[in-house]
């Protein structure tokens, strides 16, 4: 029954996160010209889908693995090697969402990393490398002993939230500016709410929702692997502990 | 031992939030012309300082009230009243706020809630409200039934952390779009980082590290009133329950 409760907020989930990449990716598509590879504008236009798509959706969905009935029983290790890719996954398309911003501002001469959503957004990209390295050295490699495991595990968890909400606020502070820069001087400002503005305050609002439901599912939800008590992980086709 | 941590961690947590209330003044007073009461830019610039100080400081403390080591023993309802009483303040200061923008907006005939920032922030505003009056209506006032109380409180700590998460990405999205608004057209744009600019920023990562400490002290620290078993609310001066 819990189970099925669980596989109803996937479902939720899965819908809210692929809404909020297909919202950007039609914003960008239909207001903003579309995408090319080429250091122009469309170049930027994949920043914010990639960034969206990596690290909010595929960053959340890959956070919640544990939380994944079916992961509870029969070894861990499979799980593990699962989150850790579908987090490398986010943070391969974070990386190319950031060459794509980093090169349209040379080629249009914009300097880098002067805003407060650049240095947000730069500082969350430099967490999450850290949370990525120290995870697979401590989790997915056999060498930490179990009560480095133990004690860090917490701490894993907590600071993979934290980096899950300073993603959100990245992407929202992003789209403000955007609407800023590009809705100004014209028949239709920002403050007239013309219908790309109505769209893309949608496009955060869903982002927002996305990434509270998944804080929960993370930090106050039931859905946990229950605590099998005092196995280890070289235990094979058994329970692991952290 | 573990007290003492806390009341160290208190002091960084106090000294951070000092500081972000400080700098958003002196950004607004130093950079922004200072303060009014008259619809003008500068009654504008009461907002960031009192949403900084309602919805991030005093609604920071307000949330680790039971997190506080001398709040496990003893009766459990002045902590609440205290609870209470600071979110209360914080939403006093949130509204002061509102009003500062609202009529400032009124008097220079500019639009009201179209930026993405401004959805979101109002947003936050109603989910506080409804948080605080139903926290009001549940656990302060006496006749809610134990199952009630039991089964909502893990929701009420999420949501408040969430709300908390909201506010931060809001001050964020308002930090950001403030400086691009006033930072332009000028001999120093935002863009060439002039001091305004990098210590206005600063005032974000301050309000950035000072909210996820919080979320790290309610959500995943150890300190937390230890669960005394099946007392209920109404025994004068033992432990009460959720």
């Amino acid at each position: 029954m819990a189970s099925g409760r669980f596989y109803l907020f996937c479902m939720v989930l899965g819908s809210l996160g692929s809404l909020c990449i297909l919202f950007t990716t039609y914003w960008m598509q239909y207001w903003r010209g579309g995408f090319a590879w080429d250091g122009s504008v469309h170049m930027f236009n994949w920043h914010p889908v990639l960034m969206v798509s990596g690290m909010v959706v595929l960053y959340g969905a890959a956070s919640l693995v544990y939380r994944l009935p079916m992961s509870w029983v029969g070894p861990k290790l499979p799980w593990k090697v699962l989150h850790a890719a579908l987090h490398l996954l986010a943070f391969t398309f974070t990386v190319v969402g950031l060459v794509a911003v980093f090169q349209f501002h040379n080629d249009s001469k914009i300097t880098h990393l002067y805003s407060l959503h650049s240095w947000l957004g730069i500082i969350t990209v430099i967490f999450f490398a850290c949370q990525w390295s120290l995870g697979f050295a401590i989790f997915l490699l056999p060498w930490a002993p179990q009560w480095l495991r133990s004690l860090l595990k917490p701490v894993h968890v907590c600071f993979g939230a934290c980096i899950l909400s300073l993603s959100i606020t990245s992407v929202i502070s992003g789209i403000n500016e955007k609407l800023i820069f590009v809705l100004k001087n014209g028949t239709k400002p920002y403050s007239s709410l013309p219908s790309e503005a109505v769209f893309a305050n949608s496009t955060g609002i869903l982002v927002v929702a996305f990434g509270l439901l998944v804080l929960y599912v993370l930090l106050a939800s039931p859905w946990k692997r229950p605590d099998p008590g005092a196995l280890t992980d070289r235990q094979p086709l058994l329970h692991d502990r952290e």
